[in-house]
């Protein structure tokens, strides 16, 4: 068996938790939290302060942490990797190679493993845009996102003077993907490539027209999409709209193998719940977290650097004689 | 540079060769057969004996076995592994565990590495398979083959009385695929999966009818499918039908990573090419080959056993850096 600690308990915390549930190997120590512990109701676990991590030292095989990647992972990565072995999903991927470092050292220095960025993207996507790339050195990838609701987009919404709540979808264009798919070179701008749509609860006496407006000029955010305004109530926007965090997207290569003949590798997500779907993905990696520990291993990894074997429950042989 | 030998050329010789060109870190020393050598044409290569790849051990990193899987990998990768670093594309599903054991015990005994099976299944679908099960252990996988050419399916077609000539493809269910997709559980049976579709040259006199019964009764290969026949002149069958070797399918993992919540994970390939996109799987895992064997690595190898940073030309801070 594997203990684990859960490090934050937000949407992804609770989602590990689930996952947790579905992994035979594997055993929950506990929720760490921030918070006042009593405060913190999670679905079946026990509920501790962060504090206690380290009165639980000896109990703890892998720490999965699930703080934010803008304040949280940058500062808890590299300090609980002191301690523990760990797996994040830290997800700026400017500041990587950064992060990469700080945490490798932390690892090097006490002997313990940590896999960071590890999710669906960063992660699964990654390893597809290497795989896709090393065996189709002649092609292009191409990354889609959705559809599904972005956290940033939706907070910018909601920041508008006279937006009460709002909701923001990212969608792929399938017309786009399918003639990337037919072998199609195409200069694709930003706004080719995904829209956006938008459901908005109005402050009373707000303008619809004047908000619509707002939006779909808004720089950075709105202005290079084209973009879709739905105003809808506060009711509708929480039922159709709040009660799952679907999302997904696609990594394609569409490559040449000689100068007739073209490949295409289509790699897609749709997903239910973006948090348990991310969760799952750093249970299985928090797997080879231990093992990797367990045969003395030290460092920092990527998805990268992990052979699959390490993410399955099965045995070499039973791997080669089931699954290949 | 990594030196790289061709062994044996049909088409997944040839498709290596054209794959190799765009290695722009591997060297191609030639393409080695049993047959005369001045017989065979490359496109671009040296050809050899393959009596004389042992004249040029010391410029070989990695032999890449183009042979096929019925008789002649089971002798030929075991046997080059004692001398050669190797990669093959062994297929017999049933027979790998014993064709890893014998590879395995050769690469010790010689301080070699071979990795073995490579190709898409087994191969990249073998890896999306342990993959998908590891991330979401609560679903179910399922793999469909096509739309492509089955040679098999095609040798049997030809074996037929009255039949000159024939080309069968096997077409994956597609309203089945979207139907698991949204999460129906279905008890599928073979018919359900597939279907396929031929087509046929007929000699003179020979009955469309009763040879159109012939065929979709045939046993194992056509009575358990729902199989429509067409009948063609082979100026037809030449021109739309043996010009390629499209083929592709479908890996494709539903699970629950909740009671609520549904993921989906597809991974397929659409290719014009089966021998080129095999062949470009196994130039990127000779790459991985010739970098294990210079860490002073051995033994036998799967897909499920190398990290993917070993496919990539490019560096682990670039990797994490462009593609992370």
């Amino acid at each position: 068996m594997i203990n684990v600690a859960i490090v934050g308990y937000g949407n992804l915390g609770r989602g590990v938790e689930r996952a947790l549930e579905y992994a035979d190997d594997m055993n929950l120590v506990g929720v760490f939290t921030r918070r006042a512990p009593e405060t913190v109701a999670a679905e079946k676990a026990e509920v501790f302060s962060i504090d206690d991590l380290f009165t639980k030292q000896d109990d703890i095989d892998v720490c999965i942490l699930c703080g934010g990647s803008a304040t949280d992972l940058p500062e808890q990565t590299p300090y609980f990797t002191k301690y523990f072995n760990t797996v994040d999903s830290f997800d700026t991927h400017a500041r990587i190679p950064e992060h990469f470092e700080n945490v490798d050292r932390a690892a090097k220095e006490n002997n313990n493993v940590s896999i960071i960025s590890i999710g669906w993207d960063p992660g699964l996507f990654s390893l597809n845009r290497l795989m896709g790339e090393a065996i189709l050195p002649k092609g292009e990838t191409i990354t889609f996102w959705g559809k599904g609701v972005s956290q940033g987009h939706s907070d910018a919404l909601r920041r508008i003077d006279g937006v009460l709540d709002a909701v923001q979808y990212t969608i792929p264009n399938d017309e786009i993907i399918e003639r990337i798919k037919a072998g199609e070179k195409l200069e694709l701008t930003t706004r080719d490539k995904h829209t956006r749509e938008c459901f908005v609860v109005l402050a009373d006496g707000a303008s619809e027209e004047k908000i619509r407006e707002e939006i779909v000029t808004m720089p950075n955010y709105f202005d290079e999409y084209d973009t879709t305004v739905h105003f809808v109530s506060q009711d509708v926007l929480n039922a159709e709209h709040k009660q799952k965090m679907p999302h997904g997207g696609k990594v394609l290569r569409v490559g040449h193998t000689s100068e007739q003949n073209k490949e295409v590798i289509d790699y897609s997500l749709e997903l239910d719940s973006n948090p348990e779907f991310t969760a799952s993905v750093l249970v299985a990696y928090a797997r080879a977290c231990g093992r990797l520990a367990k045969e003395g291993q030290t460092g920092a990894y990527t998805i990268f650097d992990i052979a699959p074997k390490y993410l399955s429950t099965k045995s070499d042989n039973q791997l080669r004689k089931e699954l290949l």
